[in-house]
């Protein structure tokens, strides 16, 4: 397992609300580990549509993910709902590298950490292409020093 | 396909929200046919689970599924939020029959429509029980003449 | 609850292996009611493509899922293997529908049987428009007098 | 994004066949980076099951997930069949990291490899504990050296 830094709400940069699902939870009870990726995609995608610079259905670039990660710290379950928090760390070229933290209601340590790295590429040739302006300047609003 | 009566909102007695998930939407851009399902049983959990009638992890009775339908009218996509209006169609000694219509946000006309049916078993031997009393308050007040 | 005809194997036209994943077990340890679903859509169209009628990429034609239906008659649960059975009851100018059997693994009676109901559509319009030569051909070998 | 050695099939010590489903499939007609992760589950909750060494029902002792990770190098898409390579990295006194490999049929390099932490706890008080004995057995015989 990574030694990892543990981000609590202040370090992140914007807030959506995740509504969990009967079926989100496995045999065990509990979220399963599937599914926290299915919240930082809603939640990542979800706030890029919401700004207006991913257009998943006629844009010219679209964001492909190329890795992800999660530390699961304290278990979730339907139906209690979920707040992610969103941050940037770091903005390359045609990459950018998204943190997510799912918080449960009124607590301050997260119940998950864990990232999502999006190349852009052209939608056509799927070959990698600078990040077009309009989205630089909306992720650079989640971008911590 | 069956012929069917179309429900408005105003033939539900509860709505609730539900939120679309980025992966619900399939190669043709818009939410696929299964995930519908996960709304309905988002719904009709969600509902008992809120009144205190549906303990999942510990209740001595459980709901389990023998018949669901869905007929789909208009197509939904994410980021778009759904309304759920959940009715019952029929209390039997051990069943109910939950109709439910998802909504897009402002339109009078379902975009979906269609029913889920729970047979109450212990959730021991799984046979079917009489409906516990205070599950069955709960759902009277979903019924329909 | 409506009324059916059990189907046994011998009345399915084509059969395709389906595997179950862990996730689809829910809180209860048996395949939620949701993910029967993904079944069938699994097989319908893995049917369709490998007989060369559906391209979901490029064709000018696509099924959009108007109706489904399931009966559910025995828990299924991960790590066991499902088989699909497929069978056509009705094909109409624009229409098809599918009828599916899921069986366990050396039983004659289906665990599930239900139905899904495809309008094939204009890509780009989203219109009915009258089944390819080439689907008619391949969904009427599933056909059932 | 983390710099990583690639493993080739040779690097595994046991393989496991994985079957795509058509709603794996997102908007860019590939699979979801989500639905990876629920291969590599099934792939090694498939393998200790088959082993006999994880009862999901009625084991005292169940694997909860800590930390997972995927890098995407190639797409796949339904309704291609993957193979998920699998070794055992670490074994601790209560702990496990399995490494997956996902590859396209023929394929000697990965379409995406992750990693994946399994705490065994006890099924009541959700505490870790250590590794029963047949349960290190089965997962020493993936372990590489």
């Amino acid at each position: 397992m990574t030694e990892q830094t543990t981000f609590g709400r202040e370090d992140y940069r914007h807030f959506r609300p995740i509504q969990t699902r009967w079926m989100d939870n496995d045999v065990y009870g509990h979220v399963n580990n599937v599914n926290y990726y299915s919240y930082f995609d809603t939640a990542v995608n979800g706030y890029l549509i919401e700004e207006g610079v991913l257009d998943m259905h006629d844009g010219a670039v679209i964001g492909l993910v190329v890795e992800t990660h999660c530390n699961y710290r304290q278990s979730l379950a339907f139906p209690e709902p979920v707040e992610a928090g969103l941050r940037v760390a770091r903005v390359g070229s045609s990459s950018v590298r998204y943190e997510i933290g799912l918080f449960k209601e009124g607590h301050a340590e997260p119940a998950a950490q864990g990232h999502f790295v999006h190349v852009y590429v052209d939608r056509e040739n799927r070959r990698p292409t600078p990040l077009p302006d309009d989205l630089r300047t909306v992720v650079n609003k989640l971008l911590v020093a």
